[in-house]
């Protein structure tokens, strides 16, 4: 059997019981470390508190393992029960179809338990979650790779009024490009998007194609470490937003539609106040 | 202090240990009755079986309580810690804004407790959750009353290549027209809308307006009781879906956009199989 086991945003106190009942059960754990380092804050440490309150040693599943050697996770969840734990829902904006699918495939139940993602929880800053369109990712930009095929993409969302969540890019244990020349692998340290490099990046394509899709002055929402206890969520204009210091990851971005008097209300309650 | 601790989906066991903790130091905890009493099966046996769990008897703060007598919670809020229960996540499907407005007007602190909502869990299927436009909801529809406006919706969603969200109507606790004219209040028995009364009548809308922005032939999905242990999900045509008997509330559906070879891969699995 393979759990699928959903942690929510904030720390070890956002798994749900149904999901502590999977988890204690199971003959081994593991957890994987796409965001789950950054978004936990899991250091060693970290990892010491779940497995407190598992009372089950949790092995930390890197992206090459969850890529390369799921073989290891699938045959060990064929002879006994296995959880498999995802920071937000399992399938929430860092999807695991791939294991679920291998899973099914070999005959292996697979019990999911959901909890919170990004995709719902924004829902906090009073923008109305019916009300979104196409989510968009924005990646890092390098000097020779620039895609901006969000642009279009938060275009269509703007003409229907409707609001764009962005998710920024992450990266975890890239190889570095010297090491993958030299056939053995170092990586390069993990390194997320603020808020403010994303609005750079924004603004930057904004020039380039010059349509007019939003400008510095469109009213958009930024959020750090949404759910957790220190979250920060702030609305203003993207010259507003790109000024203020969001501190540690995970950051997203909200840019608004046309909003109704009643997101307005609560959207109030999170913009910079001036004397 | 007000809580607004979000229950999950399924059951009692879908509170996360953060959310339990908050209810367990709560002095006064309210459930909104709006979609609980369906979505949990909560009769007063149900109710009863989460007050054991949080050791507190709890308040039904049915649908009039909520939007006429939210002074009541408020000024509990005011003086000591209050709970305010809500099926799947505060901010998904079903709102509770002006709750927290109200609240934060008051100046009383507001403390947020997400947990899975409709609007994440639906990527069960495989259907990638960035991948959604617009989340609609259809009504139901009588002798006189038939709005349409979620047909153009759908249409710019598909136009996009995008999926969509069919939120299902509920009604719990409408006033019967008869009584409302004698001015004391009776009540209709609760109605939940099923996959197969939405596909009708999105059916007949799309007969009326006749620009094919789906057919009887369009790939969807049917969700039964998401979260739940007994939760159906099955992919199929319109046509195919209309002649599955699903069971008990809540339903939703979604209407497929442009599908990718790793959603098409998932679908698969929940596909109505022919001998």
């Amino acid at each position: 059997m393979l759990y699928i086991v959903g942690l929510g945003l904030g720390d070890e106190r956002d798994i749900t019981l149904r999901g502590l009942e999977a988890v204690k059960q199971c003959d081994m754990v593991y957890i994987e470390a796409y965001t789950s380092l950054l978004s936990f804050g899991l250091s060693s440490n970290g990892l010491s508190t779940l497995e407190k309150l598992y009372g089950r040693p949790v092995i930390l599943a890197d992206r090459e393992m969850v890529e390369e050697k799921a073989d290891e996770i699938l045959s060990a969840a064929r002879a006994s029960d296995v959880a498999f734990l995802v920071v937000g829902d399992p399938f929430g904006a860092t999807t695991h179809t791939d294991l679920v699918v291998r899973a099914k495939k070999l005959g292996i139940a697979v019990i999911v338990v959901h909890n919170a993602s990004v995709m719902n929880a924004i829902g906090i800053c009073g923008l109305q979650l019916y009300r979104y369109g196409e989510t968009i990712s924005i990646p890092f930009f390098t000097e020779t790779w620039r895609p901006d095929s969000f642009y279009e993409k938060i275009q269509s969302n703007r003409n229907l009024g409707l609001h764009t969540l962005c998710l920024l890019d992450i990266r975890v244990k890239e190889p570095t490009l010297e090491s993958l020349c030299r056939g053995k692998k170092q990586y390069e340290p993990p390194k997320f998007m603020t808020i403010k490099t994303a609005i750079g990046q924004l603004l930057e394509v904004e020039q380039t194609k010059g349509e007019s899709v939003y400008s510095e002055d469109t009213l958009c929402v930024g959020f750090a470490r949404l759910g957790s206890e220190d979250q920060i969520i702030v609305a203003g204009s993207m010259r507003e937003l790109q000024l203020i210091d969001f501190g540690p990851p995970l950051h997203c971005l909200v840019i608004t539609g046309n909003t109704h008097p009643v997101e307005e209300e609560m959207l109030d309650f999170y913009k910079i106040k001036r004397d």
